[in-house]
């Protein structure tokens, strides 16, 4: 586990916990849409890739998508599941299981996993073959489906 | 005008035209919602570089929101624009004005003279002052708004 990203991650699940000037400039139901939104830019960039790897491979575009996957994954969404967003308000629903708001060890590792995957992924667009994107991209897919599997619903 | 992205954006924006086998992949509601996404990620992302800007001026944080704007900028939206997600389809709404999917020219105007932004603010937040960010920060705004006030309502 990378210490610097660790911390940096830790930082921010506290501060996300706690509140911030950041997190404070969005309401509940915002934070709960703006991390919703990540996630959904993200799954579009996954099927984007998977459509790469399963026909025509255009490096570019693999590599364009894994960025933007990178992008999002580095940008600090723990802010995004402050108090008040641990269950649906009104018509803003949220999957999020109460034990990420509670289990801030287990999050940080399951989102330590995700960022190193999604770097990894990216680094490897840029410069490895097919194959080794193949495998970047299987390690990614695993590393999301460790915090859903843990802290999503359904 | 940089020639690569722009033709790289035509094609996209032809391919968005045309559909295509990504684009194909999402339903007309789920290609709203999820340029809708985008746009929603990149707003929070600026909103906490203004924060920088404003108040205590961290740089990895302004580089990592820098980072999630050009991921997203560059990951080939333009496809999100397929016909059928010209107006709201039941409660999905769009506020995109029926100018974006006849005036092929000049959204790519707006959209190259975005993504250059876009770039330019990532690679400014890496190694730039802050009085320069401030600056590349002021130019992308300028280039949100343009395409904003040429191609959507309100």
């Amino acid at each position: 586990m990378n210490a610097s990203i660790r911390n940096t991650l830790l930082g921010g699940l506290a501060v996300g916990l706690v509140g911030s000037a950041i997190a404070a400039d969005l309401t509940p139901e915002e934070q709960i849409q703006t991390r919703q939104a990540g996630y959904r830019f993200m799954s579009w960039n996954m099927s984007k890739i998977k459509a790469n790897l399963d026909g025509d491979y255009r490096q570019p575009r693999v590599e364009a998508a894994a960025n933007a996957i990178a992008g999002i994954a580095n940008s600090g969404m723990g802010v995004l599941f402050a108090p008040g967003t641990e269950q649906d308000i009104g018509e803003v629903k949220t999957r999020v299981r109460p034990e990420l708001f509670t289990n801030q060890e287990e999050v940080a590792e399951v989102a330590v996993a995700f960022i190193e995957a999604a770097n990894s992924m990216a680094e490897t667009a840029a410069l490895g073959s097919e194959d080794e994107v193949r495998a970047a991209f299987g390690k990614l897919g695993q590393s999301c489906k460790g915090c859903h599997d843990k802290f999503r619903k359904d």
